[in-house]
């Protein structure tokens, strides 16, 4: 008997059709004896639908009423995958974020999760009863419904797989698992049978779009072993695991990429201490999300610096900079058709030379590199978007990772 | 100052444009000085749909879950309302019927309201937050969603009013008021300036589809001053209030009509104390609904007994009858193309004569009368279907209610 928790994505309950075929899912869990409570995502289309309908009436509307509008979706689904399971004679019933409780912090819109009372399902599920549960949201201590931000259900089936002490958490998705790179892009990218969090997390924070960054952290905190596969066939899948649980590890595991990047360039800025926090303190305080960063050595007292920030809040940004006073520059130039590209491997801690082979394959194609940036098991490189499809399958390549 | 409750139904805020009309009409009364709670249905088409999905899954479904799924149809419209509220200028806050809370009995699916906590909502309102409310749900004592059967939203609209003491509630709907019979079938129907609860209740048990039942029920109960009107005009409706507002009563205030019934017939009943409780004893226990019943005097030691239901219980009932083994009776016979015609007035219980008025009228036409049925302030016929055009013409005529 085993513990497991699975969530099912908007495309895998997109009508009642699939609803049903997940309702199926779940029963060859149970019949396999074990104990399963499923987190569900909206039907696909339905979420769009409630946030279009609110940014009609208010393009700046009240983060609590489009919680409390949003959230609806996933109570939708979940009441209906408890009548697909009834249905099918297994035992269930749907709880709503509210109702377990799932609390948050106060944070509409993008909520974080505080806790999870687990002892109701835990004792439910020990009598057989499947637990179909609202993902995306919660409650906020003014007792009023929040969500978790887009791909929030991936959070909460972690976090409620970590609070019922759960041996698996099985991530449906529309994908059979994590390829070392976008198949789309490189036909000869290989599935993985395991990944570490670590690895996962870089992945996911380089624009892997598989799992949602936040429910990874949480897996790697709880130690949650997380399973991504996909609905609509019975392979399995990928393991996120702790690094311990992987005999074989490779270099690299993994080629990521994210087009959602826009670089800004402050040229001739005043080179003294603080300069940097004069930059980055008025962007962060308007809520910016900032990537990389850059600072040339300076010549004549002045320095340039540049910054990579999400296209969507290009424009917001080079505003905060202008409005900056405190901070003179010479020049500003900003340029959005830029893509990072990220080679990410745990192997990276004990070898070195991984950086060196990913600027000489992208040399050998004669694509230049605009910013580099390193972490303990990443390098990321800014490249002119143009050159994505040629840098992800030269450095496929380049790191032994083609499908033999 | 006053405090007014208003329910907008579910064409009246049938998409994002009608919504933003409703915030208009909302902001009017706030704008007058008025404390304002608001109470909305889902957006037409949407329940539909959501009940479609639960039947799509299983005819049959646990009720909890649909409570559940269908529920959030209004918790929807209350989210959007409210933004569209803010985005005028008016402070105000949606309220789903878990968090008033508006606690209810367990029956779900067609729960009844217990309980609700205006205080919370008292002091907003008075702080000059206008609530906007989710009808037609509330909370079950097993802390689960429950809803309060169709039309629900109007019974919320009215426990609302009386939780907060309101001086009136104002229900919009897509007619303009009460009318003196259906003004689709009788041209010269008249719009009442008022009618007595005792009146409305009658006219909603009798197949008129302004009001539900239950809300008029509660109104009565606990004084509730409801004005009937319509969101497209800005005609005065309708208010139903006690007798003791009306100056000038009317003999006969309308004539209702119900399409949705079916007549069975037990011919050849054993005629022994006790008989009739064999027979709806079952029906009750299998929770049909039986509204009319007719007993002929016996002879030869045998009966006849005829009641009606809803066409919709028809086959349930035949069934719940054939099963019935205690009584026995000679044949079984059902119609369903019989309509039950009403004539509603309070002025009738000091009147002689007002249902020989209508004996007459029909006769006058050669129309037939099945079987008939009286209160207090009501006379009912059934008769064949095909009559009823000219049944309500005639007596519209007879009772002196065409409009000049």
């Amino acid at each position: 008997m085993a513990r497991i928790v699975q969530k099912f994505g908007g495309t895998s309950v997109g009508d009642i059709a699939r609803i049903k075929n997940v309702a199926k899912r779940v029963k060859a869990e149970v019949d396999r004896g074990n104990q399963v409570a499923v987190v569900v995502s909206a039907m696909s289309g339905v979420t769009n639908q409630l946030v279009a309908y609110c940014t009609e009436i208010a393009p700046l509307h009240d983060q609590h009423e489009y919680d409390a509008v949003v959230a609806t979706g996933e109570q939708v689904t979940s009441g209906l995958l408890a009548i697909a399971l009834q249905e099918l004679g297994v035992p269930a019933r749907s709880w709503a974020g509210w109702q377990l409780p799932i609390t948050t912090d106060d944070a509409h819109g993008k909520a974080r999760i505080m806790s999870i009372d687990g002892a109701g399902i835990i004792k439910r599920m020990e009598e057989g009863q499947v637990a179909v549960i609202a993902g995306f949201q919660g409650l906020g201590p003014d007792n009023r419904v929040t969500t978790l931000g887009r791909g929030g259900s991936d959070t909460t089936a972690v976090a409620v797989a970590a609070a019922v002490k759960a041996d698996r958490c099985d991530i449906y998705t529309d994908v059979d698992g994590v390829y070392t790179t976008d198949p789309r892009i490189v036909p000869s990218a290989r599935k993985l049978d395991k990944i570490t969090y670590e690895e996962m997390l870089e992945s996911a924070s380089s624009g892997a779009k598989v799992l949602q960054t936040r429910s990874v952290e949480m897996a790697m905190k709880h130690h949650v072993r997380v399973q991504v596969l996909s609905s609509f066939s019975d392979a399995p899948g990928t393991l996120v695991c702790d690094e311990e649980e992987i005999v074989e590890k490779e270099l690299v595991s993994g080629i990521a990429y994210s087009r959602d990047e826009a670089k800004v360039t402050l040229v001739g800025v005043e080179d003294h201490p603080g300069i940097a926090a004069g930059i980055f303190g008025p962007l962060a305080a308007a809520n910016i999300n900032v990537d990389m960063i850059v600072q040339n050595i300076s010549h004549d007292g002045t320095t340039d610096i540049t910054f990579t920030t999400t296209r969507t809040e290009l424009d917001r940004a080079l505003q905060v900079v202008k409005d900056n006073m405190k901070v003179p520059y010479k020049s500003l130039s900003s340029d959005k058709s830029v893509v990072k590209v990220s080679v990410i491997g745990v192997g990276m801690r004990s070898h070195a030379g991984v950086a060196q082979t990913m600027f000489k394959a992208l040399a050998d194609k004669n694509i230049n590199i605009h910013v580099i940036s390193t972490s303990e098991i990443k390098v990321s490189v800014l490249i002119s978007e143009e050159y994505t499809e040629l840098a992800l399958r030269a450095l496929h390549t380049a790191y032994g990772l083609d499908a033999a």
